[in-house]
């Protein structure tokens, strides 16, 4: 086995992290609260013009994907290895923060300009992407660029418009792309030998256990449902109690009920959570006629998943019988979870442990690793996010954080390509 | 005391009455669902010029008072004493039915044409009123005419305009009013010798008891509250289960502990409901960070509100710390229930049960009679909703049903006639 010298030669530089963070922060919409950077705006190519030049003067051959995706390339000493890509994206929420995504395209080009700096020269060529659109967009998808790299971006997805009138097709040829050879040109298992991403954890867990770098054991599935409680509205005075169809009184029965199952100790984690909650006709003094609320349930462990819906939907009969409300669940999507490999988690979690107080964990949130894991193992690092917010302008990793981040991320790639991907 | 003649010679016309109520509803706004006649438009004073023509043709004295109440009279023979008066209304809410109101004012008309047709004279003066927009209004106000009776109808009220502009005191001029007038006419305590009211009972506990008619026991009070849950909108799959500030779980135990507290048995029936709620942000993927709801209590006894309210505060406390949320309870209104004096309700009750199978009941929704209350005694008679429906196109009551409350109200008539009054 390969051992690392006792000095970690690609330390990063934090303040030059700090400067890239910033600097991206300023290619923003000011008309937008926090930091808004959408995808096809002029911020966004802004930031990707760049973002080119960062990889340039990195030392990495820069490049526009099918997909629109911008890959900054290093070739490694032996060609035949397949590429270990290193990635994520820079497109934010309508109000997000200054972290999400952004840290992971950083992180890889300050490991490139540390792999300058140094003269290091890796086994497998690098890949430094930042992928199109991660974000969920106005056109009903995430993950475009990803989607698209490995195939998964169909041709009726390229046809969607948004609210401005934009069709995706002409979003991606705005930012280099050319969408009729997303098709040929996409990567197939095999072609990358490792898909790498540092990304803020986005919940509380590593602030909350005093954690410094979280170790991706994989990214949830998430299985969603509509329901629709029916009861009859009646009028909120004449009504005597024993006399109504409360579809507001059975639904609130279902939303502790929900909570209750997904509280239970289960041999993964879980999380359920009604987001979207309705009520009709919402007159004051009017019983509730109709409820329609959106469930989802979140784990690695699908089967968790489906014990935990049907529970939940035996619930809701006994609670349609009692009230004598009509109550339906209509399955929305199911997910797949992703599972990092094994020996994977553990390479990570030994370049994590070297680096500062490391945790495992599971990703709640879905990322451009989901698209990659098709075609290639993937692993990724966490670092912590203030009070576990995300998506809003409180979001906020300190440096030394991400510092911290990055050298943990350079730590596993110099693992991976001495080590781990030959034994493939 | 005096006596009945065995044989009532007051006995209505069942089909002038259903002949009426199907002439009223032709007068609607053909392009709203359901029977739609809103104050103050064309299809309002079409209704009241034909109004207008029934009573003249039942030799009643028409004339429009200040707040613009159309107003039938027939003079008694003792003109010391003050008139009975005999009323409800015949605007519509939107999309409503052919019976809440109208058959109030079509009874009070029937009434007075059978005192022709028997060559009857009461020894009261008799008034017939159609009050002015009873239903709740675009104006933010319900019971306009009743409370411009009364002297209710403030300056700021008739200031106030609708969603197309109309100031309320031009529509009030428009059918015939003069606000200018509404103080200096105001009736006061003692002008009235008695209200009565015949009235659907907008509710189902006629029906389910397979009872005939209502003796209307009083009016509920409402008091009325914005409770706002606040807790921490979270990314839904980062947060684990342990973690999250979830404002509509919190939300949803104070509606079923509303639920809980109004289903106890009380001295009095109570009732009380959630109507408008609202989950905030409301995506499918954030954990609610906010939930307005407003919540109503109505009872006759403002005690048990006042002990349920106190009961829900405390139990809002517990879940508060117990789930670290912010719950405020801001009242929103309070009014004051109106009881019907137990010697009105008696006379009622005798008058009635001569008539058809009859229940006392309390009334959950407000009528004209809650401001004729505040300068005179009141009483009131409920026939059947078929499933309790109001306020919608469903609202039915059989014309036999309605022909025998108006039977019922002319014996409560003649009995306070002959009777009650003389003894105050």
């Amino acid at each position: 086995m390969f051992s690392l010298t006792i000095s970690f030669n690609l330390h990063p530089n934090q303040e030059r992290i700090q400067n890239n963070i910033e600097m991206l922060a300023t290619m923003v919409d000011q008309s937008k609260p926090g930091w808004t950077r959408r995808p096809f705006t002029s911020w966004y190519k802004e930031g990707r013009a760049w973002l080119k030049q960062q990889m340039e003067q990195a030392g990495l051959q820069v490049s526009i994907d099918a997909g629109g995706n911008l890959i900054g390339r290093l070739s490694g000493s032996e060609e035949h290895l397949k590429p270990i890509m290193i990635g994520s994206h820079t497109d934010t929420v309508t109000g997000g923060g200054r972290f999400d995504g952004i840290i992971g395209v950083i992180a890889g080009i300050e490991i490139a300009r540390r792999l300058q700096e140094t003269g290091t020269t890796l086994r497998h060529t690098l890949e430094i992407v930042d992928f199109t659109a991660e974000e969920p967009s106005e056109f009903g998808i995430s993950t475009i660029g990803s989607r698209s790299m490995v195939g998964n971006l169909t041709a009726e997805m390229l046809e969607r418009t948004d609210q401005t009138g934009l069709v995706l097709d002409e979003g991606i040829r705005m930012i280099g792309g050319n969408p009729d050879e997303i098709y040929e040109t996409a990567r197939k298992t095999g072609d990358v030998s490792l898909y790498l991403e540092l990304h803020i954890e986005q919940g509380p867990v590593l602030e909350q256990n005093n954690m410094k770098l979280g170790v991706v054991t994989g990214i949830v599935g998430i299985h969603r449902y509509r329901v629709i409680v029916e009861g009859k509205p009646n009028h909120a005075g004449t009504t005597p109690m024993n006399m109504r169809f409360d579809a507001l009184t059975g639904a609130s029965e279902l939303v502790l009920e929900l909570e209750n199952l997904c509280k239970f100790t289960y041999s993964d984690p879980v999380v359920g959570t009604v987001g979207k909650f309705t009520n009709e006709p919402n007159g004051a003094n009017v019983i509730p006629g109709r409820v329609i609320f959106e469930l989802e349930v979140r784990s690695i462990d699908s089967e968790i998943i489906e014990n935990i819906m049907s529970s939940f939907s035996k619930y809701a009969a006994l609670v349609a019988a009692k009230r004598q409300l009509d109550i339906s669940l209509d399955n929305l999507s199911k997910s797949d979870s992703i599972r990092v490999l094994p020996d994977v988690q553990d390479k990570i979690a030994a370049a994590c442990s070297a680096t500062g107080k490391t945790q495992y964990l599971p990703s709640g949130a879905g990322h451009d690793a989901n698209q990659l894991a098709s075609i290639a193992p993937v692993g990724m690092i966490f670092v912590p996010s203030r009070e576990g917010r995300s998506h809003c302008p409180e979001e906020w990793t300190d440096f030394a954080e991400v510092a911290l981040g990055v050298e943990a991320l350079a730590r596993a790639l110099i693992n991976f390509d001495q080590d781990y991907i030959e034994r493939r």
